[in-house]
């Protein structure tokens, strides 16, 4: 499971990808950047231990239940797909800066997610803005896409968060 | 870790609840009803290993750390939320039905969720319609709320849920 800290992309130039290596705070993130993180493989049996424990329904535990379902085989639960977008930020540079998740709006899964897929994230930086009663912090909405290896969207979502600002 | 089927409550006259043991198919599923789940109690332990897994934040793993951010205490991933609330549906009695999540809308995390809390959940069906090109199925929008012990809302948002109908 391949991670880094996450690459920027200036847009909408498209220059070679710089991998940040400093803290991010509220401060750095602007809008426009996009940081690239992943691939995550989607481990069979991590998959049905997860979907096991958590979201045991029959397309998400047996292949010829999925079928009957008119899926290609057993497939994610959802909250397996939130996991490993959540894993996939474990490096992120900004990891210090979070104070917490706001909210998710416009969440979609427009496709099945399926053992042995290999998982990209792209996240986009939509917008900043500080808070207004608590100087300390600032609020980021990001765009999250994530893709499988024949590059299809499997999840896309807005996230909103809370970012502490650069201390001192 | 209590779990029903689903009781229903009919609204708005909220005469006793009614649990139900029967499948519930696209056309058992009314605008209007109430459905509630759980508790689900939060060992610490559990949330402590979900975090270290998915979302390893400091907030997430040591008490300090969240108290700098203004927090109580540890939190739970935004993740570990939505998966006790899907743990919570496993005995839903429309659980046969499901054929997939189509998306989430306006999701919100209100009030973080601590160890120790015990989390009820509460679904109220907004809106149902046949699936416009596959007579075998329908769409069922859902409100789902979570509260903690003291009645305070965790998490909301609408789930959009797509159903078999009735066989046959």
């Amino acid at each position: 499971m391949p991670q880094g800290r996450g690459t920027r992309v200036p847009r909408p130039s498209r220059v070679p990808r710089m991998t940040t290596t400093a803290t991010l705070w509220f401060e750095d993130v602007r809008p426009g950047e996009t940081f690239h993180f992943g691939p995550y493989h989607v481990d069979r049996d991590e998959l049905l231990a997860f979907n096991r424990r958590w979201d045991p329904l029959p397309i998400h535990l047996d292949d010829a239940a999925a079928r009957a379902r008119g899926l290609k085989g057993l497939s994610a639960s959802g909250q397996y797909t939130l996991c490993i977008k959540q894993a996939m930020l474990n490096g992120a540079a900004w990891r210090e800066a979070i104070i917490g998740a706001l909210g998710f709006d416009e969440l979609r899964f427009p496709h099945p997610v399926h053992p042995g897929d290999d998982i990209r994230l792209e996240i986009e930086c939509l917008e900043t803005r500080p808070s207004q009663s608590k100087p300390d912090r600032g609020i980021v909405k990001f765009h999250f896409r994530l893709y499988n290896q024949d590059e299809v969207l499997v999840l896309s979502y807005l996230d909103t968060v809370m970012f502490a600002r650069r201390p001192g």
